[in-house]
């Protein structure tokens, strides 16, 4: 897999996802092009006009796992090649000048202005919300000299861009919260095993089968891979249809996982692989002695030592 | 159970959740009281100023589903009473008298603002969008003389209500999009069995507990109770820790199901019961013999007579 | 329970049944009736002439765990009440006065002559076999004066109490073998819980159900209740169905065994209970926390409040 | 697979044992050593002096299945090439020119003792027992003229061959008794696939590891594949350690058999592969097209691809 030399994000310049992909080795240096949707920007991959795209996938002040993971999965294969951690810290910013006195009006996104509600109330009550498309778009606004607030709730990053004063920092009221996002390639980029990995799946629940989850949660259980994630969506098409949204532990080129995978394509053959992957915390599973790849490779011996006759 | 005689909801006037509210048999007649946010809601209900509060649960367009019931499980208890499905449509509206040509910017809810895209970009395609807190803020705004905008996406309800002109009625890209709704009341309020019912619960992840998720869901498996719905949300405190949010088909006092909740709560004590109430589809789940309140009898009686040596 | 006054076992006087029944508290000086078959002992208890049988289950030199299961479950309800441990060991009896260089034909029973071959083979290889209905019966033959043949291979009580020449002891390949017998009572005999005990079932496969053995056996995985034996047995009326006789871990009056017992009524209603009783070796199962009587007296609170609307 | 051209089988002569090997296609114009054991038996092939052997493998009154099971498990490896069912009747065999009304003692194996009582006890309920070896046995003692009885219970087939009286046919309790027997040969005889076939194997239990039961059998369940015996066994050197002896339905050379069977060699690596050899009764298995060898081969097309980057 040949690192990416173009990239795009969910933007504007300056929001939380671009700061993601700023902690990509090499995306600093490299051409990077905002987009306005998640959907935009993963299909700026797939035609080819970039490499990859940062994008938001959990917990975000900017989006959601579900919508993301939804985008991915619908249209041509894409592979997730990525994800990363970003600290999400909001600063109060005003135009250059002012005091905390002097704020009126907060421009930011709904759920930002949900998230410093605790710190307005207490240190300036009498200051409006005024809705914003994203915290980055609240800054820019105000670094252009939108006339409709006097203050905006947005990054660090994009307040030190744009040359804004910071009137205050951490004003969120959960402090070590962090947001995931991913970086999205085309299938050919399958990132190498790390020994530290994760598996995105989207697995359509099979038709007519009432204790079907249960059957694809044992397609993992049965190889000792563990599942880190799971939700159960609708399909949209018919009342009383699923699929699930998951993320294993392992990456596919995993003896355990390889045969997982094998296992849900047969119960569904609908299945979607959106990528192996590092994963952002390192951390390595506890895979037992009997799902290593020593022991899939002895089980293979012993029978094809049975197939042969010996 | 009393019937509830006042009520809250995520407002303002006029929104889908409104519109939910009067599905309500008798909420049309009753005292209804608009709340600036779930959590306001939810904390009217537990301060007994009102009886209940509805509040969007799925796929809105005004919340989501998982915030909603991270704020029903935390605090005092509360209880779903039941389940509404609201289609959603969206019309264009604008001040009265205008017509379509009029249209320049256009306030509306982000996820409102997606859904209509295709249909802007037809026949208007030069106007621009204006962030809204909600669908319905945005209505009253144009009604109240707002200047920065000229035209609202918003439900049908609120354009009525507010006397504004429709400019085009059902102007999303999904037909038949409906939205999950519910009631939230307090502990002594458990709706009766009707059959077709649906049971929300919270189940932390027992802690040092690797294949816990198959443990879990065997509980409904070995009760023969099927799930319409499984997400895991990660706690917040701790890395690597996890709850499970899940609708089961059933009401507590199916015997298949209390069984089931039983069996949770000695893996998982934490386990949080948010309601059994009756499904807005009133699907009934198919019960086997074995999984019936009659066979649920008839094992009690033989294991009562070995017990007294006969 | 009131201990048993008259016992039955399988005879002829000086089987190592009868030793088994000797190792029960107080047989030692209660009237003990040798029975000609298992059948017939099982069938004394039934007609109430006497209160309890020792017959034997397991790897037995005088018969199998199968069919004295199934004579059990055959019929009038009977109660496994206990199981005794005895070590089996041969020694090889002649008439008074006799010597090692006098055998020339050796009686016994099939099972026993396998196991003394080896000794046999290499002390007096000349020696014949002469089949024996038990190794009891040869000794008493001999005693008796039966003319067929000169020593018996059978136990040291036999030998001791008619008073042959013991010309060799230990002389079976196998040191430290050890059978299993159970005593048998009747329905109203429940033996107290001691905390290392062990529960027997006869249960029938379901009958239209394919994968009905996984469901059987979740029902004791589910609460925790591990298996000390599983066997699978045809019925003998319709080829292709099955039922499964199993030793699980625990007392019906431990709750996790009584709830597992409940399941499996409901699945299986033919279900036959044989009897929980102590453990011959005394060793208590490790219960995990959430199968604990504990566990199960706190769910069932938990659950009392959510129906009583608290 | 090269037919076998010299036999061994449990003797004597005139065995049910032999009765099943002439069943086998090309068995009566073969050579046929009779066996005085099973171990023997098994042994004659083992050192290539024959090329296969039958022995009884189930409810016989010859032997028993677990006996039989062990003593091809153990030693050098032995595959089972077919099964073959025979029914089970008994004659009332004298000495030419005998009638019923000379009978005074019987000779006959134990169990075919105990199955036939019914009918001596109401036919001619003066005569006595006398216990010998084997049905076979106590014909070949009748017609060599020991002394010590007039009658014998054995199969048709001996008493024909031995040219006894039949002095009364089908004694025995059940109508209908049939006895499995199994043909053993080398491991370079692997039989091919018919579509209806059978596997037998013995798995020890993984030392340290409570639940491994259901471990064990999910790896059948998960890959569709019915088990149609399943028993545990105490592997006879520690108290608590246990071995399973089973026969699933299918071919080795099926992929979801296959797939079982390196899931069980990756769980317990000790496990030793018995035969997959035709069902006697020609009953093929339903198999889910999920768990077909197209949905085998159609995975691993796909997991190739996605290996492959495309």
């Amino acid at each position: 897999m040949t690192p990416p030399s173009s990239y795009t994000y969910l933007g504007p310049e300056g929001t939380f996802t671009e700061a993601a992909l700023l902690q990509v080795p090499g995306a600093g240096g490299a051409r990077r092009v905002p987009a306005l949707t998640v959907g935009s920007a993963l299909d700026a991959v797939r035609a080819g006009s970039v490499d990859a795209a940062m994008v938001p996938i959990e917990n975000s002040v900017e989006g959601g796992v579900s919508a993301t993971l939804d985008a991915i999965a619908v249209g041509a294969p894409l592979r997730i090649l990525r994800e990363e951690l970003v600290p999400i810290t909001f600063v109060l910013a005003g135009r250059p000048g002012a005091g905390l006195g002097d704020v009126r009006r907060i421009a930011t996104h709904g759920h930002a202005w949900a998230q410093c509600r605790t710190w307005v109330d207490t240190n300036i009550s009498d200051a409006e919300y005024f809705p914003a498309s994203s915290t980055a778009a609240a800054a820019h606004g105000l670094a252009e000299g939108e006339e409709g607030y006097d203050a905006a709730i947005c990054s660090p990053l994009v307040a030190e861009r744009l040359g804004l004063a910071v009137l205050a920092r951490d004003i969120g009221d959960v402090t070590d919260a962090v947001t995931r996002f991913v970086l999205v390639g085309r299938p050919e980029d399958l990132p190498p095993r790390t020994g530290a990995d994760k598996t995105t799946l989207v697995i359509p629940l099979p038709e007519d089968h009432p204790g079907a989850l249960m059957q694809i949660l044992d397609q993992f259980a049965a190889r000792g891979v563990n599942l880190s994630r799971i939700e159960s969506r609708p399909t949209g098409q018919f009342l009383g249809d699923y699929f699930f949204s998951v993320d294993a532990d392992g990456h596919v080129e995993d003896a355990r996982v390889a045969d997982a995978l094998k296992g849900l394509h047969r119960i569904s053959p609908g299945l979607r692989f959106l990528g192996s992957y590092a994963r952002a915390d390192r951390r390595s599973p506890a895979v037992e002695r009997h799902t290593s790849d020593d022991a899939f490779a002895a089980a293979d011996g012993w029978l094809g030592d049975i197939l042969g006759g010996r």
